[in-house]
């Protein structure tokens, strides 16, 4: 149950009725709230002089919760808003990785060019072999920060592990949490005191109610800017590299009220796909889309297959605006 | 191996080297064709002055295989073509089950008037219980192909098992098989010696590959008339029906030369989703889309959550138009 | 909802009250059983006088289930009997498919002078690839008839579609329906009114829930004699050809009141795991094994890879009594 | 690759040779050892002079690989080790939880009563929901180290995130990583610093590949005293908690070096099934089982539904050494 108490309670009374009803207690001076284990269903009389009002839940998706909030919250990306009333679609496109200052400047030359106003490059990377390319680390991010600088683009970047997540809050536009790493406490519990917009994608092998639920974790930290991402979960089809939810993705935008992008070029892993697949994420009317590309794909020192060329993401990015159009957004 | 023996080949001598090569033999005079185990990779010498032309293959997809046809072929559904260069989207739609007259009248009565084509209902339902309606059976085809004298629509049909094909086939204009049909030679088998159109559904736990050799059984029969539908595979998420494989399809439309048809209604199982997917499923430029649709869908005898009404499914087509459009593509 | 009507009741009037409750009903003279679908929680009071016992039930899981019979039912395999209070757990062994007589019989040699008394060998191979062999059809059923006659071992082959269903119920001893065609209605139904048992197997992309259903088309049609196969599930783990769902077998053990086989030969789809697993299934303390073991593994026309050779087998054997004795079963 | 360096080859010398080759570089000083990506195949002349063997491996399974050591590593936990040749089974037990003093400590007491040596409890819990119990922390840690000065047990417990990793590494004997933290770089490099043993629990969507490569994360940073645990996949399967995964298991026998212990509880997720289950673990001749067992199940504060009682888990024990026994291993 999430519990809004009245105006005048204060941080201190707030602590101890969360104590009380052992819940999460999310400060907000003049207007403290409280969620209880959704298993909570009503509450004691002897409290109620103190409560402005409150909503009891089915499941522990609960700020998260359409039954909290109708509207889909707003999150601002750097220069642009998705979600609430905007019909923005935000295109978040870039390399894999930051592997020189040469290569991650020509995919910021290229892209900022056609208008795009978000920059995704991993520096730690979540490698499953620890032979293989693990990412510039700092270098990378020092790396963003000057295209940012340069290019007037937003930075999405990844967070691989708690060890290196300060470095990582300090230098990007928006904290991406990986799909290995949507489970780490460690990191969903340090986004939740941080003030940038957070990426989640879903775990591979996890269902949706638990990747909303890991949401909950930064949203009840106070970070109410949570983006959902869908990038494919594992199942038995291994000819392409993931299958690509997007009946979980009705899901999410019928019962949650978080922006939610997507991820085909993670999905499919073949870049041959990802044209088909975006402009279908863009029918989905989702609030954004990521899309992998690179300057000379082959030469790409991780996920070589998936990555578009530049000249393959221009031609899709001109059909894209068409496809948002045709379902009422407009990408951004 | 496929292999085109000469003209002058004649039956007998094609069905003697089908032997010799243990391959399976379509007889086309004229045109005779041999397809071999896909490990065959070499004609030996003395057979070559029967052999016109010869395609190596590196799986068991051989006829439905881009390596033997580039183009995709053409099926036509009563007044409609598909595949080819026509760029065409068929919408089939319909119920779940033929229930009474009354019902799949309105649904004719209402699908018709929107310029819809195709008529989809079951009458052989593959219900996982004995306890649960099972469909109406010969008194449903007898009702669907009242519906196409009246209204001028195609029938699409399912086929359960072998035991009732005959009748399928001598009132369907369409032979649907239905997902948990798909490894059934009786039925495979029996296809490949019709001269209708089949719509060949993916098994929930196939994968691609199985998927498209269970094609090859109606290909390699001699009819070249098979769509291939995707509904939705079985995963470890339980939120939604089943998961929509849109990478899969991906994979279909790159490597396969059948045309493709896309069936949202099935893979989400609730109503709620159904538009954004079909909207998806047109946005990836594929051949067709199956929806379901009732007059009343509260009150239907299977599948009551997932199909739509007729104010939504209406809704929904005007839309589907654009998505089509701005995708280069003519729904029909 | 299960019904036993009173001893009193004719067949005739069981007919119209199964019209009336929409049941299934089991004809059996002095005992006559109605099936409801499971939603019926409650009989009218105006039938209460013909009816002599009544089973509400909590799903379409009903004559299979521990609610209806506590006790493990009993089948007979040729000269052996499973389940019940035998604590038996019965050894099937043979070739992947029926390939020559000399083959055939060497098998049948082998195992029968081991004290094997089930041999186990297709004859319609249920193959994904019409290019594949396809199983010798009748001519194989009858040097299973003959390895019968001469070497007095129970037979149990497959049954692939609904095509050939007369002629393997003709000359085989167990009918076992695969795990791609545990849905056939056609097959499912008629086996209902065959009197030999019937071993299900589990398809790989079939919950347990609809794999017990498959099961209940069985019983109530009126063949009690259902043996449970768990023979592996499709996940996207494909180091080994599927994965063996242990966890499935302990639910079905828990909840339904029908003998279990484990075939881990088809589960792991190479010989070097086949002894570990097979002790582990016998550790289950299930009611039997079914393990693939051939003269020549190597050459074989199927399934190759899985297959023991007899001296794996027969040092496989020797650990299996021991591990059965540690939980109390005995093989036979 | 493998590479062995000889004797006289210095630290300094094998540092430049790992840049050289884009080598992980173990440091044994009078065994320097390098791991190149296994893509290299062969070495270069110039080199071979500082080479004292080498091995190249088909894929990142590299340290971990039956191809490098063909027997099973030996791994010593406290007064028992398994692998090698010992043919020993350790049983790991106790609560899912550490929850207070008194439950901890009752379950201690029974547990050490009965052989056994290794005791289970978690402090730091991975929950899907920041709403529910999340475990005591560092003072759970310190009842752990109480019980194992006071009973004499070995203490076995999970480290959750890389934020409290050295709280974990100074209390416990093992350090157990939890499914859900299974690819956090940041726990297993501090992990291959630690001086302790390593029980790497398989992610429920986890591949054997990946599973095995993160083990190479822990042995290429020097610690060799990994033990792999399978604890069950998630699938479509969902009437029990996961999937148990028999045949991987098969699998990392026959392929990997490294000691192997199951999980039952988790995989099954319900009490009835685990005796089972770890009957057929033990059957599989593993290096050891993971139960869990409470004082008091019902009112656990984390898995009530699959902790077995005392009573449970002593008759259970009791069968668990005569299957040992049948598969010629001894229960420690």
């Amino acid at each position: 149950m999430i519990v809004h108490l009245k105006n005048n309670v204060t941080t201190d009374e707030a602590a101890k009725l969360a104590v009380q009803l052992k819940a999460v207690h999310i400060k907000k001076p003049g207007q403290e709230v409280l969620v209880t284990p959704s298993k909570l269903q009503e509450l004691d009389d002897s409290i109620m002089d103190k409560v402005d009002s409150f909503f009891p839940m089915t499941s522990d998706i609960q700020l998260a919760s359409k039954d909290y909030r109708k509207d889909t919250r707003e999150v601002t990306v750097g220069k642009v808003t998705i979600g609430g009333n905007t019909n923005n679609t935000l295109v978040i496109a870039g390399p894999c990785s930051v592997e020189t200052e040469q290569q991650i400047t020509e995919s910021a030359t290229f892209l900022s060019g056609m208008g795009i106003h978000a920059l995704r490059a991993g520096c730690y990377k979540p490698r499953t072999s620890p032979y293989s390319f693990q990412g510039l680390g700092r270098e990378g991010l020092e790396l963003l920060a000057k295209m940012r600088e340069k290019f007037g683009v937003s930075i999405v970047t990844e967070v691989r592990d708690a060890t290196h997540i300060e470095d990582v809050i300090e230098f990007t536009d928006v904290i991406q949490i990986g799909a290995k790493s949507m489970y780490d406490h460690g990191i969903l519990r340090r986004c939740g005191k941080a003030n940038k917009p957070v990426l989640l994608k879903r775990g591979f092998g996890t269902t949706l109610q638990e990747f909303v639920q890991a949401s909950e974790f930064i949203l009840s930290g106070g970070n109410e800017n949570v983006i959902l991402c869908e990038r494919g979960i594992r199942t038995f089809e291994t000819k392409t590299r993931f299958t690509f939810d997007l009946c979980g993705v009705s899901f999410l935008k019928e019962h949650t009220n978080l922006p939610i992008i997507l991820d085909p070029s993670h999905a499919m892993g073949y870049a041959y796909g990802v044209p088909d697949l975006a402009r279908a994420s863009v029918a989905m009317g989702v609030d954004g889309v990521l899309i992998e590309a690179h300057p000379t794909p082959r030469k790409a020192w991780s996920d070589a297959n998936q990555q578009l060329t530049h000249p393959e993401f221009k031609e899709l990015y001109g059909t894209l605006q068409k496809v948002a159009a045709a379902v009422g957004m407009k990408i951004v």
